[in-house]
């Protein structure tokens, strides 16, 4: 890992130097428990045992709960940007990209739950005295980009030109948030049920098919 | 209060016979607490001296923590159920229903947050071993009234004739929820300014306005 880039604000210096496979055994142990149990729910000295650390190694690691909370977040914040830098280069078509934000939403929560029930977890409002802290960066990089992408895709024709790009992008990024939650978390996957059967969890391209046909009428142009 | 229609599964005969304003304050209390605590986070003592009372008087209202909190998960359930009937039964017209929804969702989330925050809180997998006691009964009842209303207004011609009834109410609903979230919960007003911009939360008749754009697009016959 080179030090330069993965300088985390969030995490000591010490832990920074400890061998990877203990950096990564911390953090999947905290991302089970803030996942599961949420903030409060989340006992420090658990996670430190989980990881087969002492709690006095932890501290030496991340100097409060809310930095060991942050870190994750920061994960998740990059894992996103990386994954949509990735279909923006591979993709050009509008359609295409979305098809594929889609699918990228589908695949990372069922590769990672955890990181989507931390999301969750997130935007619940006991954990409001961080928010201010998280400041929704993790919707800068989406809304920025959506907004770019229905812009440009007005300016070539290729969708409807009278839309709002910046409550289209709110309205892709609903649709977006509630598949990837779908995949992740209990709660929303009995949701999915519940709306769309046990078909759309079992076969998510039928899912994404008509999510497609859905979004194609709402922006093609007249 | 008629009994017969209150009797709640989740509090004991004892609640049924307190004042309706002491019962309120009971409930207000507790609903307060969660929806900015969380589950965990909630502390029934607190919640008993907030609301003036006992902690002992407390337990004889609700035998558990878990009763208390699905208490008010049931209210959150009786007030969509009213308002989607009333809604029904005002507006006849497939897109008038879906603008009053959205409406609806706003008001509601305006006049009490803290009813939003809770569902939140509900949604996350620390909340699991309840989750299974909720079985989604919420989304039950908008799942069956939307797509009901996809095929009726199908059968009508008022809508697209291809688009799948269950997917198409999943997409509505993921937009109705968010716009509910963001204009009750911290992080989704953060994650709204961040989409659309402070005009958004001033004047949500703009954003009404720019959703019902992509859904009647979305939406209508060829």
């Amino acid at each position: 890992m080179d030090s330069s880039q993965s300088r985390s604000l969030r995490w000591t210096p010490v832990f920074e130097r400890i061998p990877e496979d203990k950096r990564r055994r911390v953090l999947e142990s905290a991302k089970r428990s803030f996942a599961t149990k949420g903030f409060a729910g989340t006992n420090v000295n658990l996670v430190a045992e989980a990881a087969g650390i002492s709690v006095g190694s932890l501290y030496q690691y991340f100097r409060t709960k809310d930095d060991l909370f942050l870190a994750l977040i920061d994960e998740f914040h990059l894992l996103l940007e990386s994954t949509l830098d990735e279909i923006v280069s591979s993709e050009t078509g509008f359609f295409g990209r979305v098809e594929a934000i889609l699918r990228a939403a589908i695949r990372s929560s069922l590769e990672d739950p955890d990181l989507v029930r931390l999301y969750i977890a997130c935007t619940t409002d006991e954990l409001a005295p961080l928010s201010g802290r998280l400041s929704n960066r993790i919707e800068g990089i989406s809304a920025q980009l959506y907004r770019d992408m229905v812009r440009s895709a007005q300016e070539r024709g290729e969708i409807d030109a009278g839309a709002d790009p910046a409550a289209t992008a709110f309205c892709l990024d609903d649709i977006f948030l509630l598949v990837q939650f779908s995949y992740g978390s209990d709660y929303y996957r009995g949701r999915l049920k519940t709306f769309v059967g046990a078909s759309a969890l079992e076969d998510p391209e039928s899912l994404v098919a008509s999510v497609m046909h859905f979004l194609r009428r709402a922006l093609k142009p007249d």
